[in-house]
């Protein structure tokens, strides 16, 4: 089978271009476009500072039916007022004339630097430039995921495929994302998501599985739990595939948007921005799911446990400060805790454990921080990535 | 005048001794002991992982009377279960038998790396040595806020006197904290502070200045967020000086204490760890007083902002960003936001500003960051220090 990427559904073609809207040479306009009306559902951000493409965004989505994607890397059109508006309008517009489409049919993305307007005249050349070159290759696939990037390292890119009664279903995704990292989507995230499906799909079910599975994906992740002003997962179902219309169907198409957004959550964990390793929180026993998820958050945040984390330094006593401090109910005393499998705290006292073996342990591309609370049944998985000091060099000197 | 420090108000004194605690050979249990019976008041850390000798300290506390406090550091004595109880026990007893008082009249306190038992003959040497060593002099009070020391670079120290009907009043103060820094003091940080003073006072109304003192001082200062499971602030009144009890004289020692505090506080932030500078965190026209907090809290804590500060980057997006995730009411089109004075965003949009000139007022030890939300009348200042890459170095090889 051939490798699989974002434009292996049936129905799509994107295109990129290079406008001059990044301080440095790159693609930075690109347009994801579908042959037919697709059905389409997106989840944004839930900063009460939310960007002009966002406020456009839930607008043109409400209908449930979208053509197509026009996304800008290198500004982020937010806090930029009613120009800012007038600005993301026109990015539809100017790409729905290229589609021969509506412009409320557009939905527009933006990420980089906050309060600049856009250089619209370098934005309307790289529409017109991304609009001529659309085309289904892998390396049109590529140029779409390269333009979406700022201080990303890699490009981020899933996809699988199952067979119901027959008939392939593929879904595909890429996304961006390294720093301001900490999406609490919500169905009304500067992480950029783009899905493709030729699944046929009924819009609320498409709504109810995007919400279900950002959920254990995206809104799972955190480099610095800076929820951006930006935030997007947004998924297109071209419907020129086989229906997903049957429990067992739905079951399938579940399971395959959850392969497909962990993966690429787990790869913007990978890529934080200077990160030298995942850290895999896995919070078990809480008393309630909102209890699992504050304390995997609060350890997943804590600048201590990530700097121990890149120093390879079994110091868990930061772990339980973490916990202690996220506001759910967590007793010390009735805690487990292990360190890639070493327990180090149990039945109420530490463990004696081998620390510069530990210490040897930590030094992986994936560490597993595994925290039994029990005090109840709940649990979540939470990624993140250690705290280096070239997080702090690209973040002293993004702006100048 | 003499130049005031933690010994000068009437009635006592503190000895410190180099025990081994500590990786390094320095001071590292210290004794302050009060010549009379004082009265006590003490607020202590919200986590719900808290230390041994928090909750034998919240005991001890609780009849407002106290002749003294033992501390160590080096070793936190938290997250060491029943034997960690037992130990902090001891160090009261100890420390009781060499001043002549019972042991429940000791506060026991205890900083440094979580999860490890004491090292009890190397603290009941400490102990013995430091009883043997308690004076008043400013070398004597040196010493005490020496030993108390751990990542931090400098002495912390504050004192102020006020004339009240003829006599003069004292309040003094040492305390410790450089990470792990985010207090949440509530009557019932690992930052320690160690007030002192000869008022006559009754109990009731220390708790109540110290509750609210701590406040505007120690819990609003954070460098991690980082809610330690040792935090404490501690005052005793000798009550060898004038009396407060007076509504004019409680004002007086109320404006007293804050002084004393917020300098301390203040010292906190400048000693932060990696810090190379204070933030200070000006919200104004906030909703409520909780909002304003939460939003003040938020942007001191995004590493994103203290990055920026580092680089001396008006990168002043992420102070937005972190406003508009921090749970508050918040409206970008209403907030009126300045940088060292000056205005980057005003009436719903960004203003024009001269970058380098901004970014050169930014490289000063202290940098204002000025928020008005326009929403209401609730205001509070917040201290931070910028996020460097020494802060990573500092924590990723504290514990190997």
């Amino acid at each position: 089978m051939p490798e699989l990427h974002l434009l292996s559904p049936r129905g799509f073609k994107a295109g990129a271009a290079a406008a001059g809207i990044k301080s440095k040479p790159a693609p930075d306009v690109a347009i994801l476009a579908c042959d037919v009306l697709a059905s389409a559902a997106a989840v944004f951000t839930t900063n009460k500072v939310f960007a002009a493409p966002i406020k456009i965004g839930r607008e043109h989505v409400a209908s449930g039916k979208l053509r197509g994607i026009v996304v800008n890397s290198g500004n982020a059109n937010a806090c930029t007022g009613r120009r800012g508006e007038a600005d993301a309008r026109k990015m539809c517009q100017l790409t729905a004339r290229e589609m021969g489409c509506d412009a409320t049919q557009i939905l527009p993305s933006s990420t980089g630097i906050i309060g600049h307007h856009l250089p619209m005249e370098k934005v309307q050349s790289g529409i017109a430039q991304a609009a001529k070159k659309l085309g289904n290759s892998p390396s049109h696939a590529r140029q779409f995921s390269d333009a979406i990037l700022t201080t990303d390292l890699r490009r981020k890119a899933a996809a699988t495929r199952f067979r119901f009664r027959g008939e392939w279903i593929t879904i595909a995704g890429v996304c961006k994302g390294s720093g301001m990292i900490g999406p609490r989507l919500a169905p009304h995230a500067t992480m950029l998501a783009y899905l493709t499906t030729d699944a046929k799909i009924p819009i609320a079910q498409l709504r109810k599985i995007l919400a279900g599975t950002a959920e254990v994906s995206f809104n799972a992740v955190t480099i610095d739990d800076q929820t951006s002003t930006n935030d997007t997962a947004v998924v297109l179902a071209s419907g020129l595939g086989a229906a997903v219309d049957s429990q067992a169907s739905i079951k399938s198409f579940t399971a395959a948007m959850k392969e497909v957004c962990q993966t690429l959550a787990f790869k913007i964990a990978e890529d934080g921005e200077g990160a030298t390793k995942v850290v895999e929180i896995k919070v078990r026993g809480a008393k309630t799911q909102a209890d699992a998820n504050l304390i995997a958050r609060a350890i997943a945040n804590s600048p201590l446990v990530k700097c121990a984390m890149n120093g390879n330094d079994p110091n868990w006593g930061r772990i339980f400060v973490a916990a202690g401090l996220s506001g759910a109910a967590f007793d010390a005393d009735r805690a487990e805790l292990s360190l890639q499998n070493s327990t180090v705290f149990k039945s109420g006292r530490p463990m004696p454990f081998n620390a510069p073996a530990v210490s040897r342990s930590l030094a992986a591309k994936k560490v597993v921080v595994d925290l039994n609370c029990r005090l109840g049944k709940s649990s979540v998985t939470v990624w993140t990535c250690d705290l280096s000091k070239d997080y702090v060099t690209i973040n002293a000197d993004y702006h100048t």
